[in-house]
């Protein structure tokens, strides 16, 4: 029934984002906004105000989760668009905030031009995302969702010993479970790809479909500390060595698994980690993820395979954890789709390589997620830029997305 | 002029491996004795009077180094017995202390079968071999031999910020630099062997001709952080993929060089070791040991020669010390084995491949080291252990040593 194209207004978008990286912005220009911190509850205060203002409700759940609603001119589920304001120690000014702000911007265009939504439309802010202060990471989606226990939860301590708990009553967010989400007509999240993938294509929406699944190992190699100068080579037994050769075979075997198999040993500790001494500890990760929960499970056979013995030192594998691969919904995606063809915008399918609040909403509402171009693929680190312009052509994106939701009968 | 074949007292030697052993015995019977600790202080207090009982006068040089002579019938250069009596942290009851150990038995050998040597036989105790408490090692014999200057060891501190200098001063134990050894007949020092060779082999006397050349590189590999679920593959520069296949290359040359040579990466650090992000640096060591310094030297050509660049990351190389292989005297070295054979014992040739005070003592004095085995190789440790009779057996050695240096003419 949407007669004249709209779109959100680029220079408001742009000095949105400007002044919410204010709250927490560092000397190198990225954002320092830790769960429940003071600039966090700073930021919370403002989005409040910029709501308000625009006549939206704001309520708050028992984990400190956000709601900013726009009445419909009908009752029933809401349009939920969000994400998270926290950021990591010395984050971007786009992880997260982005898909709040897109919120903001939606409902600040559907007011510019007098549009009365026949649905509620919210925009949300998930609390603690990133982790970075309280693990586990995505904490509050995770308990609206059922996977993470909401007591366990409120027991995380920090780095001084606060609770979760704590820091949610001292910041005055610890609002009423009735308000938690339940239904919704869609639940959109736009984001930042932290990936170098759109940018290196020259594509500038990618259309999520889903977030891939991944597996992690520890692998433990004990081998024998034995004097680096007076050992002779046949009579170690090598840890590091024996590691190395480990890591050679699991990289020839993941190699011919899939092409876009993602694997990576990122922690590896060497024991007692003397240069005199030979090693006989070497604990490292393998941590693997793809779409294909197939693909994901040889990965899985390629670790168990690996012998009990190499070099005469033993070899442990322990399963840290894995995640199953959650796939939007098709029907939410498709409407993504068309918004990115109507508007003109080049856009690809993507998989998301990273974990966000929507692949636990994505249990109870149904949901979507759009990306936009990392520079350098860079994110959770000051560098962490998208230009103002690809931002807007993912609002854009959002808000013709929400006018599509809206036409519906 | 020797008639009668004579040997140490086994039962007495066994006593005083464990009456010093209590000076600084923990709990699973190794010793933790760091250099002018409280124990340390003790100890040397102990050993005095050990030596005093015998007629000895102690001597005391400006690093503490501790010489007690028993007076020959002639003056002249003396014949010298010695190692260290300070430990490592949780280290064994033989490293070291059973070189002291064997000078006092000497003496007391030649003290109870009424033998007045015709040189002056002196016993020396070298302060902070081990370097555990105040690096470098061998820091006193390093400052004797010119290898250190002594105003900068004075200034090296422990991990509490006392200084070598002022620890040396509080212990009772700075003595006068014209007490400086500067010639002797010869410098014998027994050791353990800190390997797993003579027992391997099951012989007893090992006749170190040599302490090992040695070099150690530091390789840094530069590749750049991202995430490790949103990089695909042929986008990263994994910083530690580029290692292990630098490490596998060096494991590949340095293995075709000789079959002596020892090689180690002993120390590595993983940055930033988070496994969710693919490393962007890797910091490891690359150690190794021969006696033919062409073969080390062959050894820092590969290093060299390793490539600028590996899987798109930075390597770069740097070279963090070298020694060259220090020969003992091969005259002492010689009366060394004709000493073990004279007994009876089974003995081979063998390199050193720890430092030991005699490698800098060789530069001023005619040195030579004798080998006992080490059970299992282990040395530095609780469980380090040489039997009473291999104890024994080395001790009988160096006395055979030295009752063929002083009936020389």
């Amino acid at each position: 029934m949407q007669l004249k194209q709209i779109f959100v207004n680029g220079e408001r978008l742009r000095n949105t984002i400007e002044t919410f990286a204010d709250f927490g912005r560092t000397d190198h220009n990225g954002v320092t906004r830790l769960s429940l911190s003071e600039q966090d509850v700073r930021v919370r205060g403002y989005f409040t105000a910029c709501c308000e203002e625009l006549g939206m409700s704001v309520k708050v759940d028992d984990m400190g989760n956000m709601y900013a609603t726009l009445a419909g001119s009908e009752e029933g589920p809401p349009i939920v668009m969000g994400s998270h304001l926290d950021t990591v120690k010395k984050g971007g000014r786009f992880d997260g905030v982005l898909g709040v702000i897109a919120g903001l911007e939606v409902v600040r265009t559907l007011v510019d031009h007098g549009i009365k939504p026949r649905l509620p439309v919210t925009v949300m802010n998930f609390t603690n995302e990133e982790g970075a202060r309280f693990e586990p990471s995505m904490m509050a989606s995770g308990v609206l969702s059922g996977k993470f226990d909401k007591a366990a939860m409120l027991e995380k301590k920090d780095a001084e010993g606060i609770s979760f708990g704590e820091a949610l009553e001292a910041s005055g967010y610890a609002g009423e479970a009735e308000n938690r989400i339940r239904e919704a007509a869609a639940y959109l999240e736009l984001h930042i790809e932290q990936g170098p993938v759109l940018e290196k294509e020259n594509v500038k929406i990618g259309l999520v479909d889903c977030v891939v699944g991944m597996v992690c190992y520890e692998i433990e190699v004990t081998g024998e500390s034995d004097h680096a100068g007076t050992t002779p080579m046949d009579m170690r037994r090598d840890a590091l060595f024996a590691a190395t050769d480990i890591i050679t075979e699991l990289r020839r075997k993941l190699a011919m698994l899939d092409p876009e198999l993602v694997y990576t040993m990122g922690r590896m500790n060497v024991l007692p980690n003397i240069h005199t001494v030979i090693p006989n500890k070497v604990i490292f990760t393998v941590e693997a993820r793809h779409k294909d929960m197939d693909v994901v499970r040889k990965v899985e056979a390629i670790i168990h395979g690996l012998p009990e013995e190499v070099l005469e030192c033993g070899v442990s594998k322990t399963k840290l954890w894995g995640r199953d691969t959650v796939w939007f919904d098709p029907g939410i995606c498709a409407l993504v789709e068309q918004a990115a063809q109507k508007l003109g915008y080049s856009s690809r399918k993507l998989a998301s390589g990273a974990g966000h609040d929507a692949q636990f909403v994505a249990g109870f509402l149904p949901s979507a997620m759009i990306f936009v171009p990392s520079v350098n693929g860079k994110s959770h680190c000051e560098e962490e830029l998208t230009s103002y312009e690809d931002c807007e052509m993912g609002v854009n994106v959002v808000l013709e997305t929400v006018l599509s939701l809206l036409s519906r009968a």
